[in-house]
C-alpha cells in the first residue's frame, strides 16, 4: 500500500460518521456498503498507525452487516443543494445572536403550514423545533414524568422511548400492539385504571411492528385524550414513509384543538437524520412549557440546519415519492431473500416504514442474535423493543439498506439460522415431550 | 408605504432569529440595531395584516433596548464563508446515517488538539460535543444530581446553571465570587462540611463579575477535585474573551489526568451562538458516561454545524484577536458613557468576557430594572444571578452590543436612574435614620 493510499483512506477514516453502541439496541457497526463507526473508525486508525495494511480490515470478511438499524442517506432524486447554506442564507443569519429556543420561525410556520393544508389546522405557536423526535420525547418525559409515574406505552415499541421514559423514573405499563395496531380496548381499560401521566404510541408504520391504527381507533383514542384530559403523544417518526398509499390522518386530526394530543414529528426519516431536526405540535399550552425545558436543556438547536428544514419541508410529498420508489425495491429484493432462503420465518408484509418485525418457528431471538454476530450480522431481538422482556421469539430487520448489504445480510442470516435451528428445535421439541 | 416596501419587510419579520423569555433573565427584545425577537415579531406580523404603517413600530421610541445579555453575532472580519456548507461538505456528509452521539470524529479531534497545544494533553476520546455550553451543564446536572443532592456554585453565576442544576432537584450550595474569582478557602470548607455531588466554577471572566482566578488558586480546586473525588465543573464559556493577555490555563490543566475535573467549552462567544456548538472535556470514564445520556437526550447533536465547526476552530487565535479589536473600543465607549452620565454606579473594569458587573450607590436593583423597562431599557438584577436572592444592589450590563445601542441604553439608564435616584437615596437615607 502506498503512502498516498493510506494518508487518503486516513482522510477518510477521519472524516466519516460516527455511531454508538445505543443502550439496549445493541452497537451501530459499520455496514458492507454504508457508513463506518467511528467506535470502529478508531479501532481502525489506531491499528493504522502501527500497520498500514488496514484494508481487509475494513471490506474483509470480518466487516459486519449493521441490521440494528435503518440506515437511510438523504433521498435520492433530490437535489443534493438543497442542504446547502451559503451566500444569502448567511448573509440573514450571522449577525443575529443565533439563539432561537422554540426554533426559528420560518420552520415554524412551514411546519404549521404543512399540518394546516394536510387537514389539521396548526399555528406556529403550537410548533416546538427539537434536535430530532428523540429530544421531543425526552422533554415530553421530563415535563410529565416524576420518578414513579404510570406511563402507558405501546408494546413492543421505539427503543428511544423506552430509554426516555425510564431515564425519566417511569413506571412503564405495555399496551400490546397486534397487526391493525395498538389495543384501545386495553388501552380504554389501562388508562382508567392506571390513571398515567402520559400515553406513548406510533399510530402509523409503528416501530418495530409496522402496524398502522385504523381511523376508527384513532377517532376513539382521541377522545378518550379529550375525555380524561390525559396527555397522549402520537410519534409520527415513520408516517411519511408510506409504500402504498398514505397513512391516515394523525390522532390530532380527530381531536378538539385543547385536547392533550401530542404529535412528534421529524425530518430524519424522509430527508436526513443528520439534520436533527424534529419537532413538538401540541397546544400552545403545552409548547409553552415545553419550551422552558428546552431553554434549559441547551437553549434551542442550532438555527443552521433549521434554515435547511424550512427549505426542505415544502418537497415533502415529492420526496416520499422519492423514499418510496427507494424502498419498495428494496422490501420486494429482501422479503424474497428472506422468503428462499429463510422459509420457516414469517413476518407480515409491511405498508410502510422501514422494518420487517420477524418471528423465529422455535428458540430464542437473543441467543440467535448472540449467534448472528459470529457470523457477520447485527439484529436486535424482539426483547429490546419490549417493555416487559417479552417478544422473545421476535426480531426486527431493516429493508431500507443498500441492496448489497441486503444480499449479503440475509446470506449471513441463512447461515446462522442452518447453525442455530437445530439445536433451537431440538429444545423447542425436547419442551414439548417435557410438557 | 408602497405595497413593495411591505412585502419585503414582511418577508424579513419572517426570515428573523426569534428570541425568547428565558426563565429569570428577563424577555430577551430587539435591540435597535440588532435582530427582532419573534414574539415581538409575530405582533408586528398581526398588526401588520391590519396596518401597513408598521415603520415606527419597528424603529420607533417603543423599541427596547435589550441589555439582559450580550450580543455577538460572528465576528467582523472573519470570512462569512467558513460558515457555509456546501459541495464537497455535502457530499461527505450526505448518504451516512447522519448520527454522531458523541459528536463528529473530526471536530473531537480538532477540540482535543487544540487542548493539547495549549498544555493539556486530550484526546478525541475525552470530548463529548454537545448543543452548546448549555446542555453540557444540563447533561452534567443529569448525570450527577438527584433530588435533594448538594450542589455548590458560585455566587452570582450564570443563570443557565441556576436553571439546570434546580432542574435536576439541586440543593444549591453558594461559595462566594470576589474580585479575584471564587473565594477557594471556603469552597474548601464546604466540600468537606457539604460533601456536594458536584461543583460548579467559572473561572475565567466569569458571568456576570468577569472576576479571573488566579494560578495558584486554580492549582489548590485542581488538587481538591482530586483528593476529594468531587466533580468540578470549570465552565469555560467565556474564557476566550480575553482582552489584554490570556486567561489563566484551566483547572483541567493541574489535575492528574484522572482526577473529576470536567471542562466546558463553546464556540458560542467566540465564533457564533447559532451553531450551537459546546463541549465536555473529562476523564474518558466520565465523557462515556455523559454519552448515554446524550443519546436519550437527542441522538447526537446536528452534524451540520459540527463541520463547521471543525474549519473554525484552527481559526481561534486568529478570531481571539478579532473579537478582542471589537470588545474594547466597546468596553471603552461604554464605560466611558457610564462614568459620565452615571458617576454614583460602581463597577471594576474587566480584563475579559461580556459583562459589567454594576452596583448601584442605594436602592434596590430588582426595582431599578421595572422602572428602566419603562425607559425602554431592559437589565438583569443581580438577584436573578443569586443562588440565593443576594446582590440585591448589583445588576449586569453587557458592553458587547452594537455601539449604537450602547450609546441609547446609556442615555435611557441615566434617564432612568434621574427618575430612580431620589426615591431611593431618601428611602436608603430614611432606614438610615430608623436603625
Amino acid at each position: 500500500v502506498s503512502r498516498t493510499t493510506v494518508v487518503s483512506a486516513y482522510d477518510l477514516l477521519r472524516e466519516d460518521d460516527w455511531a454508538e453502541s445505543r443502550p439496549g439496541s445493541g452497537t451501530w457497526v459499520q455496514p458492507v456498503s454504508g457508513s463506518r463507526s467511528s467506535r470502529r473508525q478508531d479501532i481502525l486508525a489506531r491499528s493504522l498507525s502501527r500497520n498500514p495494511v488496514f484494508e481487509t480490515l475494513l471490506t474483509g470478511p470480518n466487516s459486519m452487516i449493521d441490521f440494528s438499524r435503518a440506515n437511510s442517506g438523504n433521498p435520492e432524486g433530490l437535489d443534493p443543494e438543497l442542504f446547502a447554506i451559503q451566500g444569502d442564507d448567511l448573509a440573514q443569519l450571522l449577525g443575529q445572536p443565533g439563539y432561537a429556543p422554540m426554533g426559528l420561525m420560518a420552520l415554524r410556520r412551514a411546519i404549521a403550514d404543512r399540518y394546516t393544508c394536510t387537514g389539521v389546522p396548526t399555528t406556529p405557536d403550537q410548533i416546538l423545533v427539537t434536535t430530532g423526535a428523540q429530544q421531543a420525547i425526552s422533554l415530553l418525559a421530563t415535563l410529565y414524568v416524576q420518578r414513579g409515574d404510570n406511563v402507558i406505552i405501546d408494546n413492543p415499541t421505539y427503543v428511544g422511548a423506552l430509554d426516555a421514559f425510564r431515564a425519566a423514573g417511569a413506571r412503564l405499563i405495555p399496551v400490546p400492539v397486534e397487526r391493525d395496531g395498538v389495543r384501545v380496548d386495553i388501552l380504554r381499560g389501562l388508562l382508567a385504571a392506571a390513571r398515567p401521566q402520559i400515553v406513548y404510541l406510533m399510530p402509523s408504520f409503528q416501530n418495530p411492528t409496522g402496524a398502522v391504527l385504523g381511523h376508527e381507533q384513532r377517532r376513539e383514542v382521541a377522545r378518550m385524550a379529550a375525555e380524561s384530559g390525559t396527555a397522549v403523544i402520537e410519534d409520527n417518526t415513520l408516517a411519511d414513509l408510506a409504500l402504498d398509499g398514505e397513512a391516515p390522518p394523525p390522532l390530532a386530526a380527530h381531536a378538539p384543538s385543547d385536547a392533550p394530543v401530542i404529535t412528534i414529528g421529524s425530518l430524519s426519516k424522509l430527508f436526513w437524520a443528520g439534520l436533527r431536526v424534529g419537532w413538538v405540535r401540541a397546544p400552545e399550552s403545552i409548547v409553552v412549557r415545553l419550551a422552558r425545558l428546552k431553554v434549559v436543556a441547551d437553549l434551542g438547536s442550532s438555527v443552521l440546519p433549521q434554515v435547511i428544514a424550512a427549505r426542505l419541508i415544502p418537497q415533502t410529498d415529492h420526496v416520499k415519492e422519492l423514499r418510496r420508489r427507494e424502498l419498495l425495491p428494496r422490501l420486494d429484493l429482501f422479503g424474497g431473500l428472506l422468503g428462499e432462503l429463510l422459509p420457516t420465518w414469517s413476518w407480515t408484509r409491511p405498508t410502510g416504514g422501514t422494518f420487517l418485525w420477524v418471528r423465529l418457528p422455535y428458540g430464542h431471538a437473543g441467543e440467535f442474535a448472540q449467534l448472528a454476530l459470529r457470523y457477520g450480522v447485527i439484529v436486535t431481538p424482539g426483547t429490546t423493543m419490549s417493555v416487559d422482556e417479552s417478544h422473545t421469539d421476535y426480531f426486527r430487520l431493516p429493508f431500507f439498506q443498500h441492496p448489497d448489504n441486503l444480499r449479503e445480510g440475509a446470506n449471513r442470516l441463512a447461515r446462522a439460522w442452518d447453525a442455530y435451528a437445530p439445536f433451537a428445535d431440538a429444545g423447542s421439541r425436547a419442551v414439548s415431550v417435557i410438557v
